[in-house]
């Protein structure tokens, strides 16, 4: 008789988005006549710009012949992709990365989902507190996090690293050391980043520690300030310790396209063994590369006029960011983020939880947000707003709030 | 100090195909003037169909435009494409699977590498052999498979089911009662399949037996015969022991887009766990959707234009396979498959082994095909060629063949 893996069935409800989309369709479906607008999940709204169309046009056609179609993938993605990524991403930074140190994917979630299967199962995992969900939920289906407390909601085997208001959003070192260390700068959700040399100071902690970082740099096109780095790989010593996950979902608006990359260097080593070959094994056994015409786009988003397109788009939702991050402080809420980040974090008012502050917003203003409680214990009382929405959505969600 | 998964490095050597791929590269290098024709890698070479190209242009124009732009997918995939599925794939076939039962992903071979993770380490799981090696690989990474014995490459906890001339490549009932099968018909590599009677009688001993069975139905476009089912779910009783995996390649030549669909019946259960409710929790944490372009160019696979155009390309790889599996026929060689699926399945003539007759092929003839021991142990002193080159090419082979 076959079993299941029983690790799925100690994970506590489902999936934070999936969640906060039932609760959202079910007060639709009960108020058909409400205007919602959703500054909740951190999905796009711009359309892709007109360079990406032009190269996702271009690649159709090349798929429309013989001559020019293009069927399985390379393993490790097209080289003209990884190329254009080790150039600008890298090289251009001052970043020793080979194109062949990079894995083309379909997206930073499916990497930092699978990455932890490299690794064996008693490895213990450290992760801020509150963060993206999908760092600890993998684990749990992996096997590797212990057992599950309601009351303080954490799991025994893993390692949590508060960042709340008391350490400014930066996490301070783990009185005991973890042997993988997940670290997303700027953080999701909180909005906040911590600078160059307080990165260098976890590099040089996993390199003493014989710890791997897995370092998500999502939302590095968001940086805004010149001692915050853009890839961990500006860090001395990071090629001996850091794994880097990026996605062009949100400095290319792909959240719907599906495209982003692992760096895994050659350097990074576990006794004689490279996790770079097995990061490769992984990616030839269980995975068909992204599409040929999705990794045309990708390069697209690399070229002079991708560039200056999407600096734009990024410019539009960091502007609505500084309408949120004001809108919110003129309220009288108490905001952080919004900087570095695509992201707006506020302490909840009276004292409510920030579910209470998610069914409150969302029944007086009609606005969605996203618990804050739901990337981690410590973000219990805090709550996130997006940039992403449209301009005009971002100002009418602060006008609503304001006269809650 | 963190440590590897070192199932990793029980793995023998590479993935079959990298491997074939190095082999060429590095005859090709030394041989730069040779022209190589390559019938090993199961890619498809015809472009894609007209209907597909203009899906695929009005999806990139629709996300050129806000009001049309496409983020994040829902988990499952898109209704659009989920109901096309479950209407031309199940219930046209008197099949009974509901578009909720349906989870579109980026191919077959992510799902199949995937699917493991929902059951327990403590499995034991039975293959075909020779058979598509991403099963019992990925099965090795999750340490679900024992031993590894160099001598008779075989895993000490797999259950073996030889497929060869001796039971007309259709497995017996083994011995030992497995937790998991893996079943694949029209099966790759050796080409044949089994009638639907005796498919029902595996669902029977599934059932009977409280296993389950992961049915990968990539090559069901190939079927020719009537008394072959396309889909498992035509035998009485599957929705309560199977699950089955669909790819978009084969049939509409998704190799390079990358599309396919995993059913997962509502029936299937494990006590009281419904094994639908898992791998939804799977897809919703480790999974972003495929891209909406792709989704949108899976739903003109059933539109009339495209059925159609779909149908002519599938003849043209089944002729090729006819001038194949004849011309090694007309050379003397012993031929199998060919009739219900893109693969030819041959004995290597004068005692060779597989990887022998490899080199031979590829020295002599200059072509490229898959050696049958890459497939399992029981593939030895077999080797596969496909259907998937051009007309003029696979001509051109066996003329080569012919005269070596």
């Amino acid at each position: 008789m076959f079993k299941i893996n029983d690790n799925y069935l100690k994970l506590p409800g489902s999936y934070l988005f999936s969640t906060i989309a039932k609760k959202v369709n079910e007060y639709t479906a009960a108020n058909p006549d409400k205007d919602i607008i959703r500054l909740g999940i951190g999905d796009v709204t711009q359309p892709l710009a007109p360079a990406i169309i032009e190269a996702l046009h271009g690649a159709v056609d090349e798929m429309a012949h013989a001559e020019t179609f293009h069927g399985y993938a390379p393993d490790l993605g097209y080289e003209f992709l990884r190329s254009a990524i080790a150039k600008n991403d890298y090289a251009d930074r001052g970043a020793d990365i080979a194109a062949d140190e990079i894995f083309v994917s379909d997206g930073a979630k499916c990497d930092s989902g699978n990455i932890q299967e490299i690794f064996a199962q008693d490895n213990k995992i450290a992760v801020c507190d509150p963060v993206y969900p999908v760092y600890v939920d993998t684990n749990v289906m992996a096997g590797r996090t212990g057992t599950y407390d309601p009351k303080t909601e954490t799991w025994s085997d893993v390692i949590y690293m508060p960042c709340t208001a008391d350490n400014d959003f930066a996490p301070d070192f783990p009185d005991e050391v973890p042997d993988i260390i997940y670290l997303c700068f700027p953080n999701n959700p909180t909005g906040s980043t911590i600078t160059k040399d307080q990165l260098q100071g976890w590099v040089d902690y996993a390199n003493k520690n014989g710890a791997v970082i897995i370092y998500d740099a999502a939302y590095e096109a968001y940086i805004s300030e010149d001692n915050v780095a853009h890839t961990i790989y500006e860090c001395e010593g990071a090629r001996t310790c850091a794994i880097e996950l990026k996605s062009f979902s949100k400095n290319a608006g792909f959240t719907g396209v599906r495209l982003g990359y692992a760096v895994v260097p050659k350097d990074l080593k576990c006794g004689d063994v490279r996790l770079h070959d097995l990061w490769a094994r992984r990616h030839g056994t269980k995975y068909n590369g992204a599409p040929y015409i999705v990794q045309r786009a990708g390069e697209a988003v690399y070229s002079d006029a991708g560039k200056e397109q999407l600096k734009k788009q990024v410019g539009y939702y960091m502007n609505n960011a500084k309408v949120i991050f004001e809108g919110l402080k003129d309220a009288g809420y108490t905001v952080s983020g919004g900087v570095n980040a695509p992201y707006i974090w506020l302490k909840t008012p009276d004292q409510m939880t920030s579910w209470e502050f998610f069914d409150y917003l969302l029944e007086n203003a009609n606005v969605v947000g996203t618990p804050g409680s739901g990337f981690g214990p410590s973000g219990e009382g805090y709550f996130r707003l997006t940039a992403f929405g449209s301009y005009e959505n971002t100002v009418a969600a602060m006008e609503r709030i304001k006269n809650m």
